[in-house]
């Protein structure tokens, strides 16, 4: 029977000396905890002595305190007027320019059938995204110009199609790691789903389910590992785990025992992201989020308007609050730097059975290590180009590896992200020799803006520009796609 | 003796279990063949039990019903009385936005002696057309890179061009397949003239006669095979066929013994075009159109004005009516996805000694291909950027081929078409080895802005290119232009 | 004692089946001479019976008349009163919103000494040149791509300077065909530079004067070769002669001994403009100068303003009077279509003794065929991009000369033209073997915006460019210039 | 006991036969010494007879005066009524339209703390530089293209990363000429800071000292040698000295011997600017910001607004006082313009014993012969893009150094600046062997915007993108990166 706790009460410890917080009606004290949060001490003393709900939710799962907060630290629950008085003042909370406009958004947006490319999604998920979640969606290292190149790289890449050949008869899927795909495509791991809409990674498992492909988790991701496999529309749908390894091996084999338990398929071991890239765009958002709301209050008493909105602080004056590391930097604060070929691949053999994707790849000399290494896979990635600006995309990197040294193509499977937006360079990366193409940002923009039928709606479109490629290009199945059929002009 | 019918009658049959239609003054039962048609039921239930006669004309030539309907659907004509009203709703339908707009854009368009270069023609015909006849011509596959790399491919060559040669006589004329033609250029298939001009392919016919140049006319011609080939002013005047084939062999045979029994010349096997390109802006164009009708009304109504002036449906909800073949789809729903060099050549050949070339070759491979398979011709084409996105332009295609295989242009001859916009483009292709080069998209602009004058005023803008182009690259004969003239930048 | 005609009865002439003209208080029969006018019949017809003097001088040198009409058709001069009366009626007549629009422009163009660059000149030239000047100055071939690309070529070239090593004593001359020239730049012919100046070449010849390097030319200038020789300000100012050959070789011959009798030094035998190249800006101009004054008259009577300033045609419904050939064309419309080296050079060597250059040459080849046939030096040269469109730029040809054929520069002077717009162009030409480069349009507009000032700025500038460059580079002298010190990038 | 003056006296010698000058309440007599002024004797006639101060101080050293003018002409002081009017005289003048618009920037700049990146900062510092002073700092050769080329050039050069690698040690910091630095990059050399702010070079001092990074200092600072050294903040803190060598040897070599005298630690002989760029935007400044200044007024006065805020002289009719050697030109007008390898650098030898830099190599050839003349190390520069046009970027120079010469790598120290905006930049150079990169302007923008502060963040920008950018290439220390993690695209 938990302790039962008033809102007066909870409200006396708002300092760095006591700090206690609300979240879904339960009472933490999170005074020990605050020098280890990785998103930092401020953004918690924020919300000392008050209900931290709504910052709260998108961007923990929802085991994340079970996990890290020591049981004694759960302090109680409200009782029942302290719950009412805390859902009334959320109700009630006067809502922001940002929220305000992405309602509007929502209510104009164009039906799902409109839909007729990822382009069209995305468009519809940057107007329905909270200036939060796009800024941490979109943003990329430094100017973004890796971003920007991983998408343009695509376009060097020309086709020598083939004609008069047999294609009525067209199949796009292909195995991963063994199991069957209906395209040539995954979701790769991208974390926070929730951030974009309520249900999360969950739209994205069912609407994997729905057409056939898999779904990379991370393990950032805003919902537990337990909820996405419950998730699972059947109990064979195949579910890839994208590993950040903790720097204490100890509870990093304890993340993978959770998802091999849960029956989790594949490791994809991250290792492009080991320390966070600088993505400025997120690192700037709440604070250009902030004078976005004081602008906008004062065009409002400028029109004669009546108060600001919402509790705007006063114009910073020391920027003191600028938390360099981002979102991002904060989900991998404690991730391993040290990893090695000879040291962490063992490690991870012995803890699981399961097959091992080195997830970051970025060079041909590491892609040689990793088939000398024994791993199952390699995904050709620089994180979207959000780690390391310059970082040469995947399909460049690919292409070299595929002069240099295609017997690696013969000892592990190989993919690649980043940059991916049409069937088109789907075909140009199995032409090279991907086995299949992971996506990242697509699927989060997709269930952002329509949920589990928006991933369906994005799968749908690409099986339709794949099948459609592969016919023009002269080919029944993904393994008629050979090397010749691309050319850089 | 038809028999008679009225307006009452006809508009009890509306619906998917008895749907019939009026088109010029004649009635007729589609009910069986509404899952047949390939632009869907849906447009044809849009006119169920009413008058389609509009919406049919400019997309259908006037065999079709003929061809595709069984004769005892065709139930009757409407009576004199139901006849008139037809006529008149007709006439005092109002006229929507867009319509408005074409014809404000008629009247002011300038004289067709100003119109110094193919682009100024283009630009007017940019005016004057509806807006899904522009969406249907301007169109190519996803976001129409290959479209403008056509155009961009030109512009990475240039002339070395040869001074003190004598050049005052200067012949640009060339034969094609042993036909005649005063300049190196004849009219690629495009289909659905009469979108654009209501006298449609036959402008073309006409305009080819009057300047000695030879068109290309497609299976999906908006008049019939016959209309064209009576339009010829001599009988001497050749016409080639564009030869969709029909999956079925049998009706393919028709097809082909119908115009070699109208006296056509040449059939240019279509091979680039097999299934449909995503042609989004097509794709688009129908409810991109409502949108903007309801939105012109809405800023009628604002203004104080009256009612909406044409009956646009509310707006849509769920978007079912997207149809993703567009128009371009629909015209080839049918046709052979498996032909092969084995199979398919040896066919046509059985069929008609009529010359064959094979248009949209792409590769190399496939034009040392065609010629082993002893065909008279290839046109090297990515159908305008229309299906493949990404495929390489003509242009490139030829240069490969050129450096790679020079010995299949004395095999066969090799024409280009795609992106051709003045007389250096045309003359960059000879120099390189092609025999002549197809255009399409200008055709159709000029006959859509200036009829049959329009397409005269083209080739008349051509030729004056072209010669000038001669006698400043140093040449006579177009045979004098080679490869050494031509460098890639 | 000439003949004494009114106004009157010169207005009866005024008709294609007799046509008089006035010409500064003379009074012409040009109705024979109607079909042989390069520039049409029409624009002659306009001015039937009327005072044509404003219309004539701008592009006609004084000598024209003498020359080209014979001694019984200069019927007589005007008597006085009505030679009165013409000159009011010029001063009267409401001046037209381009000649406004000029007038002020001029007043408030910036003092010369603020000009810093070539580029500075031009935007003012640009300013105050008339609409139908600028059209004929700056228009190209087409699209005007090769014009800009001969401009981008130059940016494809980057220096290795060179360090420590002595450049106070820095000298930028060199001389051309032995004649001194105090920089590496030379004048390039350029016709009609009274269009820009009531002064013309003249303004060009006396800059060369007082900065000490020489002007060719042109047979189409503005002026006659006896004026502009006679501005010589020393006898010894040496003057180049660009030949323009006319088809009948006796006229030609003629125009050569005059020029040689004049003192002229050398010859430039112009063979990259035989005919006419697409000069669309150019052409347009006429018709789109019609168009504006309208559309300004428009605006002023909506504003209340008065009746239209000057006298404009009504909209003209069918264009027949484009007239294709531009400005540019019409000069050379009697040129020699059928030079050859075998026949053109050895006549010429026949006619005269002085140097002979070739004009235009364009590729590797024609350089080597120029230094077979012996002559005095090439300049390479796509006639400014005016000619054919995609004509590889000067300075690209230069540079596969340099690579492909080096004993050529030991064989005959190397200059080109186009697109230099900087001292470093200049230098990029040298180290590539260039003895000197030419400039046709910088001096056009330097003489149109500040007349012979301007000339001697544009040549301060861009010695004192130079002089920088040289510095910087590392040398003394420009024959210390080399290959080594410039890369393509 | 100096003689005392009055303001009156003073005001007599206003003219170019006795022009005397009041600077910081003392008198000079200048009229001998204007011819000699590097700046024109027209900018200090126009403060002849009166306080030259405002205009005098942040472009000279305090001791310049002592240096420069015969102890004779050092007048006396003003008598303390003067004193008292000259300063109540400066505190009243009207401020500037420019000198409103920086007070009103420098009062909203955003906190230093939201400074990001290096663009930030400098983004702040074109807003809250004077006109001038932003002309001076910005401003490159001709059309700026090089200073763009530099930045781009960067853009062309991708990473291959490294990954399982242990980078948790992760150490940025290296030697130069044996001085330790925190990070790989040095303060190259750039004059004038107290333009942009009034504390100039010392807040470079400072910030070098607080991050532990070294200053290049500049012969041309706005602060005496002297000052600048006495700014360190440990005796032992490095300073570098950019020698501008004066033609004449004596003064030259006085020049050395008093930093020396110093402790300065290492020479950096400039051989990119023995003369003055043609930096337009600079030169064109002083014209344009009266033009400015002018309009401004206009609009007061069209508001109804009262008279000219400041003495804006009327408009300049002929510009004669256009200084065509701007700012820069004047810095280095008795420079030598004859050093050889053979004589200078064993002169400089055999002035002091301290490590010898050559900065400004610009092609491999010269590479090779500072190594061959035994210098300590070179400083591959084209000076920022502000001597020649078309200088090869350093990054590309380093490029083709590295393939073709590798062995200069081994013989002495090579850096580069120019272009340097972010870590990854430093971190490509430092791959194809440079030991360190310079930055000037960013360090310029840094104090101008922030003083010592930003200085001071410049560097933990840098250091923060170093560190994450070796992270994720791989390597623990900067001797770590090897060309092969580099390719150009």
């Amino acid at each position: 029977m938990p302790r039962t706790l008033t809102l007066d009460e909870v409200s006396k410890h708002n300092s760095q000396s006591s700090c206690w917080v609300i979240i879904k009606d339960k009472v933490y004290d999170v005074t020990e905890f605050l020098p280890d949060h990785p998103g930092g001490a401020k953004i918690i003393l924020k919300y000392a002595g008050k209900d931290a709900t709504s910052a709260y939710e998108p961007i923990h799962p929802p085991d994340a305190l079970d996990k890290h907060l020591p049981r004694e630290k759960h302090l109680g629950v409200l009782d029942s007027a302290s719950a009412t008085a805390v859902k009334d003042a959320a109700q009630n909370r006067p809502k922001t320019k940002d929220e305000l406009r992405v309602e509007a958004a929502q209510a104009t947006k164009p039906p799902l059938s409109r839909m007729l490319s990822l382009r069209d999604i995305e468009d519809v998920a940057r107007q329905v995204l909270s200036y939060k979640a796009l800024a941490y969606y979109a943003s990329a290292a430094d100017d973004e110009l890796t971003h920007q190149e991983n998408i343009r790289a695509f376009s060097r890449f020309f086709f020598h199609p083939r004609v008069m050949r047999p294609v009525s008869q067209c199949d796009p899927s292909t195995t991963i790691l063994g199991y069957k795909s209906s395209i040539p495509v995954f979701v790769s791991g991208a974390a926070l789903a929730r951030l974009g809409h309520p249900l999360g990674e969950v739209n994205i498992t069912r609407g994997c389910a729905r057409t056939g492909i898999i779904q990379m988790v991370s393990s950032n991701a805003s919902l537990s590992y337990a909820q996405i496999a419950e998730a699972r529309v059947h109990p064979s749908q195949p579910l890839f785990f994208q590993l950040y390894k903790h720097r204490d091996d100890r509870i990093a084999e304890q993340r993978v025992r959770e998802v091999v338990a849960l029956g989790y398929n594949a490791i994809f071991l991250t290792v492009d992201a080991i320390v966070a890239g600088n993505r400025e765009r997120d690192i700037r958002a709440p604070f250009e989020l902030e004078e976005q709301e004081r602008e906008a209050d004062k065009a409002d008493e400028r029109k004669g308007g009546g108060k600001a909105a919402a509790d705007i602080p006063a114009k910073q004056k020391d920027g003191e609050g600028v938390n360099l590391l981002g979102t991002a930097g904060a989900l991998i604060a404690n991730d391993d730097l040290d990893m090695t070929w000879e040291k962490t691949i063992p490690w991870l053999r012995s803890v699981t059975k399961l097959p091992i994707v080195i997830k970051g790849i970025q060079s041909v000399q590491d892609a040689v290590l990793a088939a000398e290494a024994g791993v199952d896979g390699i995904l050709i990635s620089n994180h979207g180009g959000r780690q390391l600006e310059y970082a040469l995309p995947g399909i460049e990197v690919l292409y070299r590896l595929r002069k240099q040294r295609p017997d690696v193509f013969d000892r592990l499977e190989v993919y690649i992200d980043g940059g991916v937006k049409r069937g088109t360079d789907v075909l140009k990366a199995l032409c090279l020799g991907a086995k299949a193409v992971g996506m990242g940002r697509p699927f989060l923009y997709a269930q952002s803006a329509y949920g589990e039928d928006g991933v369906v709606r994005t799968v749908d479109i690409l099986k339709r520009e794949i099948v459609t490629g592969m016919r023009l290009l002269g080919v029944q199945t993904v393994n008629q796609l050979v090397p010749e059929m691309v050319c850089s002009l």
